[in-house]
């Protein structure tokens, strides 16, 4: 289990807090171990999103400095908007706004960043405001969280657990939301579609690439590259079709999400973190490029059993048996030139001694892709009238935002998941997901339109009138900031605060400390999370119970710990119920 | 015992390695997970000292602008000079000397830091670029280090030990280095003189407030106005003498060292980070200011025990018990005023109802204190070459630095610490000190001219003729980058390298990990280091063997892990044999 209320910090310990034993040689209690353990976690992840979303508008203001094309010229222009940008030249505009985003990012922690009141929905702001929780600069908050939780510095258990909503704040603001939407201006943004998933998308007869990470921008180049006519030559001459690129993880998610724009290029999503594994052990895959997690080390000996060469383009993410080369925009043309000479000898070399051997029927033909906060909405006709309408007259319960990691506890790879998204939907409550969540929920099925069987009656006649699955896949769990751009129009809509709505979430399987900061900012926007496996905070019930009762006073949020998926099911009705009778529906 | 090949990031952990379990679930082995604790633990170190040297630089930028008094001109002018900076007004020039530190503090990891080739010596710095270990800004530094030790993202032990060595360079350069400067500047530089030190400097009659921490420049104008005539009417008027502050931890080190200039406010250096239980347990104390660690979280029952009041004025370290008022510049006036009233309140409140208990002839009266890279020159005649020749002749065979923490393991509170010196310097190894270690080595009377007694042949006769101790008091664990000033000048005046020099650094009992970061920066400069308690890292083997045998040929520097005094005594001295047969003295 995971009580953790030990602490290894310095060289007196490690110390392991018992009832006989209640504090450490330092005097820390359970509470500061807990609280600093947690915050810490908070804090690495919150330091990962805001690494992909400083590299992300680092990219977008070098394509506009570099006069290159801009695929997403109506996200710009809502972002512009946002940001208070006049200028009317899309380079100018897109520059001023990849440099709003980076000034922030960089400002001390003493100065308040100028964006989050433009882009946070405004009841929000304020009650953050009140809660002297809006974050100063991205990155500081991150440091100081690190110095906050070093040995003998603070044992306030109190002020890191605001510390981490404020991460939250920052992470969920910049990390998930801009990041999407900065992707959306580089890669174009996401348009509704079917697609197929799982090992069935793989075609052994390309130079296969299989990426993972987080940072879809990093490979702008390297698509648009792989399908140019002396490139595919280059493949053909060794007796292959061309490249394809496989997606694994999260890069592979927002590729998929964006797959309208890139359908030559990209076979389509295989899998979760965990699925890599079994990715490369197809044989199939020549090369890996990584640029971030989750590029679990599980799949270092399975690349050198099969021979699969694997280049790393960010050293945040070196993995033991890969090459680095990182990825800088001044050098994309010869670091994609390296890459495809570097998968045309993999292939050459590989092909004749590995075996290849995959499940052609796995996965689903007929996954519907492609939604974001933009596409779903122009879908059900411009606005969000008519899914209220839905949720008023009671055919859809609620909302569940089922999100995050895949992990191998909590029943095995995907189980949890996959169960409780199945009770939801019985029970009326539509299921939005963003993260390797969604790579469960898709390859058994769940996210094409014939899932509508499995949902309730209310859920399914909406379902079978609309054309849509009762899960809607947002893809990687950078997307999450979508479901709560979704979730803050809902509320404007409704003209309510987001604690109010019938709205739950929960990341069952987590697994990183990435889905600890995307959870704080969940509380931190005021809404009920769930999680399977707890978030190593049971050690202190101070904390614990701050975190599942006493926020649900102050930010509206709190954690629900629950590792039985009927009853975590029964909870989150219970809870969507009771919101509804607060706004008497 | 620390092995700590283990891991607990994960929701699907924690997993241990063993020899029939050599992968985590993730797939990580030993050597990823090692690593990655490791480069962690220094990035925290290494954010301490960091924070800390920016706020003192914030300090030193505030007090021109404010154009208040600056205390250390000569220290200005030279490190106007080390920065190439031409400005003639006072005030400009620390405004632009803070300015280039803050600048360099905030740079993106993937721009090189200004200062780092002005402050170096230029062996190192050649061999530092060499090595691809020129830091980047130094807060980005430690944040990519974050996200680069987080779940799923590097998992290659030598890179992480890389990147530690290149946070050890910003760390040693800016967070020791730069921080003592920078406080010489402000508070003013150390002056040489004697100095009682132990639990015999309080005086109960006066209003007592306890310090902690390592940010002396946040206390400059409280220490101020505390002997102003009128504050001092308070005192009397509820029937103290006045006020005084009692010096524990680093901070305390720093205001003995700089002496000279606060004899009517500090009634001296009590002890270290341990012994500040036993100082509040003496009763005499009223109200404890903590600004940073080490603030040990076991303070907190005596304080509420003893009814002393405590005031965090940094909220990194926020204390549970403790009222928060964080320091800023521009708030000083009230800051000081609000911790005068409280202390006067705390004092009348507690002085009837709390006995006071404390040994009066505990520490000693004669302790040599103000040494800094620039007193001791100028008291061996304003350059090295006495040392030198000293050093030549092998009067002193060579120079050790027993540095760091104190913990409470490696045989007891300071045993090591203590026992190791005395083997040193009957050896004719002369020691220098800095940080807790100083506290314990000057209470025992090591600091003291009548310690020669103690010391071989050799050293003694040279601790006679020049009236000093053998074991040199440098003060603050900040000054182990005055430490490593002296260092460079002497390698300079010889004209070889740092590694060549009969040179020896040990931490025995380091504890924190700002002492991991410390070691980096000792490591980095090619100085071998004796550690009794090893930085978790005898997980893994290759780690081990990499720290230990490996960078000896990489920057000259290594590790030394020894549990047993006489036989590191002998090892060191072996060193600094084998270094004085290379340099074939």
């Amino acid at each position: 289990m995971n009580a953790c209320s030990s602490c290894k910090s310095c060289s007196n310990g490690p110390c392991k807090i018992t009832p006989k034993s209640p504090r450490g040689v330092c005097g820390a209690d359970a509470h500061t171990i807990v609280a600093r353990n947690f915050l810490r976690a908070v804090a690495a992840g919150s330091g990962c999103y805001i690494h992909i979303v400083e590299n992300t508008a680092r990219n977008l203001k070098n394509t506009a400095l570099n006069r290159k094309t801009i695929k997403g010229l109506n996200a710009l222009d809502r972002l512009a908007q946002a940001f208070d940008i006049k200028e009317t030249d899309t380079y100018e505009k897109a520059i001023k706004v990849a440099d709003k985003v980076l000034s922030d990012l960089y400002k001390p922690s003493y100065e308040k960043m100028d964006l989050v009141e433009k882009i946070s929905y405004s009841p929000r702001y304020d009650k953050w405001k009140e809660l002297n929780l809006i974050p100063g600069g991205a990155k500081s908050e991150v440091f100081d969280a690190v110095v906050k939780t070093s040995t003998n510095l603070s044992s306030d258990a109190s002020d890191m657990l605001l510390h981490s909503l404020k991460l939250g704040i920052s992470t969920g603001l910049y990390g998930l939301m801009l990041t999407n939407i900065l992707n959306d201006i580089i890669l174009g943004e996401p348009v509704i579609r079917k697609a197929p998933v799982g090992f069935r998308v793989i075609d052994p007869e390309y130079i296969n690439i299989m990426i993972t990470g987080h940072q879809h921008s990093n490979l702008a180049h390297l698509q648009k590259v792989l399908i140019e006519h002396d490139v595919v030559k280059k493949a053909k001459a060794i007796g292959a079709k061309g490249f394809k690129i496989v997606g694994c993880t999260c890069v592979g998610q927002d590729l998929q999400v964006r797959g309208e724009h890139y359908q030559d290029i990209y076979s389509g999503h295989v899998g979760n973190n965990f699925t890599s594994e079994a990715v490369l052990a197809t044989g199939a895959v020549d090369l890996v490029i990584s640029e971030f997690n989750c590029t679990i080390p599980g799949i270092e000996p399975i690349a050198n059993e099969f021979m699969i060469k694997m280049i790393c383009i960010d050293d945040v993410a070196k993995k033991t048996n890969a090459e680095l080369l990182p990825y800088r925009y001044e050098e994309r043309e010869q670091i994609s030139e390296y890459i495809i000479n570097t998968a045309i000898e993999s292939y050459k070399s590989r092909r004749q001694s590995v075996k290849i051997n995959y499940p052609k029927d796995h996965g689903d033909s007929n996954v519907i892709t492609g939604l974001s906060e933009v596409s779903l909405k122009d879908f059900l006709g411009g606005d969000w009238s008519k899914l209220i309408e839905l949720i008023v007259n009671g055919k859809i319960k609620g909302i569940a935002g089922v999100v995050g990691c895949s992990n191998l506890t909590a029943k095995g790879h995907d189980v949890f998941t996959v169960e409780l998204v199945k009770e939801l939907i019985k029970k009326d409550i539509l299921v939005l997901s963003a993260g390797c969540s969604s790579g469960a929920l898709e390859n058994v099925g769940l996210m094409s339109p014939d899932a509508a069987l499995l949902a309730g009656d209310g859920l399914r006649s909406v379902c079978e009138t609309l054309g849509i699955p009762p899960v809607l896949n947002f893809g990687p769990c950078l997307a999450i900031g979508r479901l709560e751009i979704v979730a803050s129009q809902i509320a404007e809509a409704i003209g309510v605060d987001i604690p109010k709505l019938p709205l739950v979430f929960s990341a069952p399987q987590w697994l990183e400390e990435q889905a600890l900061a995307d959870g704080a900012f969940g509380l931190s926007l005021g809404i009920p999370l769930h999680l399977a496996i707890p978030p190593f905070i049971t050690g202190s019930d101070l904390v614990t119970k701050l975190l599942t009762e006493d926020l649900k006073n102050i930010t509206g949020g709190y954690l629900i710990l629950d590792s039985d998926v009927e009853s975590t099911a029964k909870k989150l009705e219970d809870i969507i119920m009771e919101k509804r009778n607060g706004l008497k529906i």
